[in-house]
């Protein structure tokens, strides 16, 4: 994490420490507890380009937040302090399937850079990147299979096919605007919070069978995956972090209209047009940018990524009092100050 | 099926019959029996590409074999002539693996047509056709988790595994000549022969305790399966099934050395080159092709198909007697005599 927030940190380090197997050096057997990089393991090549973004440099967002949400629904099974094999299995399985997507996803945009490196499909090719995403999804389905329970694998199922849709309903654009802010909106949901929430759920139910907790853990991740991706929409419009020292506008360059655009079609009108298609004439990328700089659309978009926030900390606050319920509480502040 | 073998024809009528879900006109609501098109149903666009392969036109070579294995299973466990509701969903989720991987293939190998129709890449187009295969494969892991049983998952999720690392396999090649050939057994069973040995055990573990019949199952499939691919590898040399009313010699344009070749190989030393470097210089396709018809590497190539055909039935006959049981033995005959 890039954001320095008092008191998260010497959290995260301790998350980190409970989630061993992210790093290189592990050495336990159990099949719940084996790293990446063993369920992974393969002839060279394709271990490679498996291992490729798995080189502990990620923000590793979505594990961080699978065990404090599993050690906090713990406290409510009187388990205060344990973390099940099967919840880290869940913590990993999450990252997988996201990575998995993130691969697929680079070939379908033709991406050259994720993460400060060369994509995948641009160091190995199209086809070995397909391969590769494949591959990392059916070792996160092994790894779901081995953790034995058929309700988490029913949950985890779903991500895939909403990872899916979303990807989809990314592909078309509504005319009517109300239609097309609950279109974002559902998007937004099921390309990156359903992941999130059912990931959340998950850890919930392998420890508790009481659905009010399993509902609060699907809720809080929901709304603080949908915030997640709404900052992330921002910083495309605002974050100075790549070569050039200036903001990507990849979603316009890849047609897509997200939350500042949106907004910013409140005020301009002018922006309709474009946005029906897809920002594809020249000056198009440049006009639209412009329009979301003029107007409040950044200030909007994050206003709403407040909102989810709040929402996430409100059902969170339902949980029982822990050390880990506080830290997804203060996670939230993290979500909106990060600044990559 | 295009090969008319006497009595198998009605028994292909039968299995049809019990093997409703590919039908669209099912009305049944049990999800273990619900039909592709209910599984993938999704917003309009989605829902075309998925049923795209799902015409009825497809030999469902998969699913008729994991029937009848079932059915001859389930006589071990005094359950003669049931079919499970499990067991069915086995058969539907087997065509669907296979399907997404074709699916994945025609966008790695760039394929034009497929079953006499444009291949999705083509009239969709990749992206779309990368988001169409993850989705059967996710909608495939669902109706896996519907069934409920952990050993089920393991075995299936086996087979996604097996069919990415076939692919990369295909990808690579060996300079010593033995070792190609273990290679290319090794790449077969993974790419096809997995899928059918797996699908075959897990409807025996779905209905019997005994690992003994889950091993014959397991070795029926993977010698049919194994042999099926070595005739659709001389079919890609003898078949004049496509417009032309010429062999394909896909493979070979492929760069893939197959069968046929590796024995001609064996003949014409002059082919090691050209396998080394995948058929890739002017010519060596047209060269390749007319050392393969000069030797007799398809005969060779389709005596070994025989071999693990028998082993096939070696395996089967340990199996109690019983109409599914023989059934199995003549469909080897099917295998070996298909041309198409």
């Amino acid at each position: 994490m890039c954001m320095f927030v008092p008191g998260l940190a010497k959290l995260w380090r301790a998350v980190l420490y409970h989630f061993m197997p992210f790093k290189k050096q592990s050495t336990e057997t159990d099949p719940l507890n084996c790293p990446f990089q063993q369920l992974l393991v393969s002839k060279a090549e394709l271990k490679a380009l498996c291992d490729y973004y798995f080189d502990g440099k990620g923000k590793a967002f979505r594990p961080m937040i699978v065990i404090l949400m599993a050690r906090a629904c713990n406290v409510h099974s009187n388990k205060e302090g344990v973390l099940l094999p099967a919840q880290r299995s869940i913590a990993m399985i999450s990252e997988m399937i996201h990575t998995a997507s993130l691969v697929h996803d680079d070939v379908i945009d033709d991406s050259d850079t994720r993460r400060g490196k060369n994509t995948i499909n641009k160091v190995w090719g199209e086809r070995k990147a397909i391969l590769a995403g494949d591959f990392i999804l059916s070792a996160a389905s092994m790894a779901l299979a081995r953790i034995g329970s058929n309700t988490v694998v029913s949950v985890l199922s779903q991500v895939i096919e909403d990872l899916v849709r979303g990807e989809f309903m990314q592909l078309g654009s509504k005319e009517n605007e109300n239609e097309r802010f609950k279109h974002y909106l559902e998007k937004t949901f099921k390309k990156t919070a359903s992941l999130i929430a059912n990931s959340c759920k998950a850890v919930s139910i392998l420890v508790n069978s009481d659905p009010e907790v399993h509902e609060i853990a699907y809720q809080y991740g929901r709304n603080v995956g949908i915030a997640f991706q709404l900052v992330d929409d921002i910083l495309d419009f605002t974050s100075s972090a790549n070569l050039l020292g200036k903001p990507s506008a990849a979603d316009l360059k890849l047609g897509l209209a997200t939350g500042p655009v949106l907004f910013a079609c409140q005020q301009f009108p002018e922006l309709h047009a474009m946005i029906m298609r897809c920002f594809s004439s020249d000056g198009d990328v440049d006009q639209a940018w412009q329009y979301v700089l003029k107007s409040d659309g950044v200030e909007q978009t994050n206003y709403l990524a407040q909102h989810y926030c709040q929402e996430a900390i409100r059902q969170i606050s339902r949980l029982q009092p822990s050390t880990e319920r506080d830290a997804l509480i203060q996670l939230t502040e993290l979500v909106l100050r990060r600044d990559k």
